[in-house]
This record gives C-alpha cells, structure tokens and sequence, in this order.
C-alpha cells in the first residue's frame, strides 16, 4: 500500500511539474506577446489555456482519488492536499496570463504596452518566466533554495509594480486615461504571477517543515501612493 | 460513524456560513467606508481580516481532520474538498475588502472615490453585500434557487465594471492619472468579490449535480475597450 501510494504522490508530482511548465509557456508568450503587440501569439496564449484547466482537473480528480482509495493519513494526507491548493493556484496563473494576452488583443493594431513604460514591462515578463522556471524546477526537484529565489523575484516584481505607479502619477506621465487603465491592469497582472507562485512555493516548503499555518496566502499590499 | 460524519458536516458547513458572515460584514464596512472615505471603518476591515484568515485556517484544519479520522469516499469526499475550496475563496473575498479598505486609507483625506463615479460605486458596494448575503444563505439553506441570484448579481457588476471603463475612457472623463488609477483598481476588486461568489456557488451547485467538472472557476473577461 505503501509503495502503491509513493506511485500516486510521484504521479501526483509529475503532473504538478507538468501544469507548471505549461503555465511557464503561457506566462512566457502572454509577456512577450504583450510587448511586441504581438497578436498571434496572445491567441495561441488564448486558446492554450483550456488545455491549463484540463490538466488542473485531471490532476484534482487524481487527488480526489488517491483520498478515496488509499486513505493517507497525517503527513501523506496533507501533500495531497497541498496539491489540490497547487493545482488551484498553477491554473490561476494560467488565467492571468490569459487575461495579459486579451489586453494584447484587444489593443491590436495598437500597441499593449503604454509608451515610458517598455522597459518595465519586460524586466516585469522576464521577471515573470524566471519566477514560473524557478517553480517548475522546485516542484521537480523539491530543492528549498528556489523558494528564496522565488520569495526574491516576487520582492523584484512588487517594486517594479510600485514604480509603475509612481511613472503614472508623475508629472512626466502624458499618457490618456487609456494608457493608464492598461498600465494599472497590466502590472497587477504581471505582479499578480508572482504571488501565487510564493504561495505554492510555500506549500513546498510546508512539506518539508511541517508548519501548515505558514502555508495560508499572505496579500501583497501594493497600491499606488500619491 | 456515519452520524459522526454528518455531524462533522454540519460542523463544516456552520462554520463556511460563519466566515461567510464576517466577509459579508466586510464587504459591507469596506464598500461604505470607500464611499465615504470613512477611514475608521476602513481600519475596522484591515484589523478583522486577521480573524477571517483564522478561521479559514481553522476550517482547513477541521477538513483535514476529517478526511484523516473519517476517511470519507465518493460524495461525502468530494464535499469535504469542496469545503477546503469554499474556505479559499471566501478568505480571498476577505482579502478583496481589505484591498479596498486599504485604498480607502491610502487616500484620507481625500476621497478615494474618483469623481463622477460615486454613484457606480455605490451601486457596486450595494450589489456586493447582496451577492455576499445571497451567498451567506445559499451555504446556510442549500437553497439552489439562490445560486441565480449571485449569478445575475455578478452580471450586473460585470456590467457596472464595463461602465467605469467607458466613463473613464470617454471625452467626458476630467480625472487626473491617480484618479484613473483608482478607479481602474476599485472597480476591479468590487467586480471580483462577486466571481468568487460565483466559484463558491458552483461547488454547492456540484454537490447537488454530482457534476464536478462545473466547478472549475471560469474568468470573467472583463477588460476596456477603447
């Protein structure tokens, strides 16, 4: 039985690493697709997605099962259900990167990417895949040190958000309310990455320390100061 | 053991209405207290948010506890998932209204409501202390035709979150960048307290249906058009 559910857990595990390499694609085409207007790629973001939730719900539904059949109890009951979380979470960031690749369609022939803010948005897209990579490679080979290095990214991702802010609310900022709406929803998106993949990171760390609170998703307070 | 289970149950599900009532009051105090810029209150959110996040962590802890001494299979297993599910959105809901009291304080003393959208928001705190008193009753009774009501609740919002766009991308529009700015965010937190309504309403719908599949948090789409 034993044997039977470390089969499960490393299929469990498999999967968790396969959802996040998709969602590392995704992140990586919505990010560039975003700066290069590049509308063909949003789509492909846009229509790949479906395949993120599948993947999400196959994996839930594995979870569900392993629950049902093999009865884990203790520390085997909670990476399971840490699972679950890491599934929710893996599947969120593929809806972000959905919703960056619609504010790529829907500016086409336009640019996305307001003007005086190019540069930021893709330190914030290569932010972003590094961050995705970083989790893929820590769901893969459960090294700790990747969480500090997503903990940091997230810290990097945070500040180039607060300098979004700072950008639109300074005197030097020309662009119309167009360009503000997109520069607001845009860096939300592109920090918004970041935060769940410390919270699953989290959950990994939860694993091997046992400490279940340190688990529960803590908010970024990033809002823009006048 | 099967009476044990139900009264676990009853225990889970009194305990979902619970959180459900203090994010309820949150909504409230934090929509109020963004219309009024009435920063006592919005300090009220921030504080209590700290007891919402407990007590989901603590109706985790109960799941978790089940599933370990109970070992529940087929629906009754898939009921307790849901409830681990529940309690992460309704904490995020809880989140939400800290974001917006935040904003709230951020702004004092000025208002944090951007001029010529007061009656929006209004309407759209109105809509999300009814979607969070819907879903509050919804979780007490079971009482499926409630489910509709949170879904038409969340129409509306979407539809009043389509309006901040217009109204802040037309000629008539005369607010500053850090107005635009704030509307884009507020609208965007009020019109999500009711998608993650709507993901909680499902998995009651779930749990009726047997259909799991319906469960899967769908995106709300909603983004300006210029």
């Amino acid at each position: 039985m034993r044997e039977v559910f470390h089969q499960s857990l490393e299929d469990v595990q498999g999967r968790l690493v396969e959802i996040a390499e998709l969602v590392t694609v995704a992140i990586d085409k919505a990010t560039r697709a975003f700066g290069t207007s590049d509308v063909a790629l949003a789509e492909e973001v846009i229509e790949a997605d479906a395949v993120i939730d599948e993947k999400a719900i196959e994996l839930d539904e594995l979870a569900i099962e392993i629950l049902a059949r093999q009865q884990p109890v203790a520390r085997d009951l909670r990476i399971v259900v840490s699972a679950l979380r890491m599934s929710a979470s893996l599947e969120r960031m593929g809806d972000i990167a959905e919703h960056i690749a619609q504010l790529t369609r829907m500016r086409f022939p336009e640019r996305a990417i307001p003007k005086g803010l190019k540069s930021t948005f893709l330190k914030m897209g290569e932010l972003d895949v590094e961050v995705a990579r970083q989790l893929t490679e820590l769901l893969r080979t459960q090294d700790e040190s990747l969480i500090d290095a997503v903990r940091n990214a997230d810290d990097s991702l945070d500040d180039l958000h607060l300098s979004v802010f700072e950008k639109v609310l300074s005197d030097s900022w020309q662009g119309e309310a167009a360009a503000t709406v997109d520069a607001t929803l845009a860096s939300r998106y592109h920090e918004r990455f970041a935060d769940h993949a410390v919270s699953v990171a989290k959950k990994v760390l939860y694993l091997s320390t046992g400490d279940w609170t340190t688990t529960t998703d803590t908010i970024t307070v990033v809002a823009p100061e006048q």
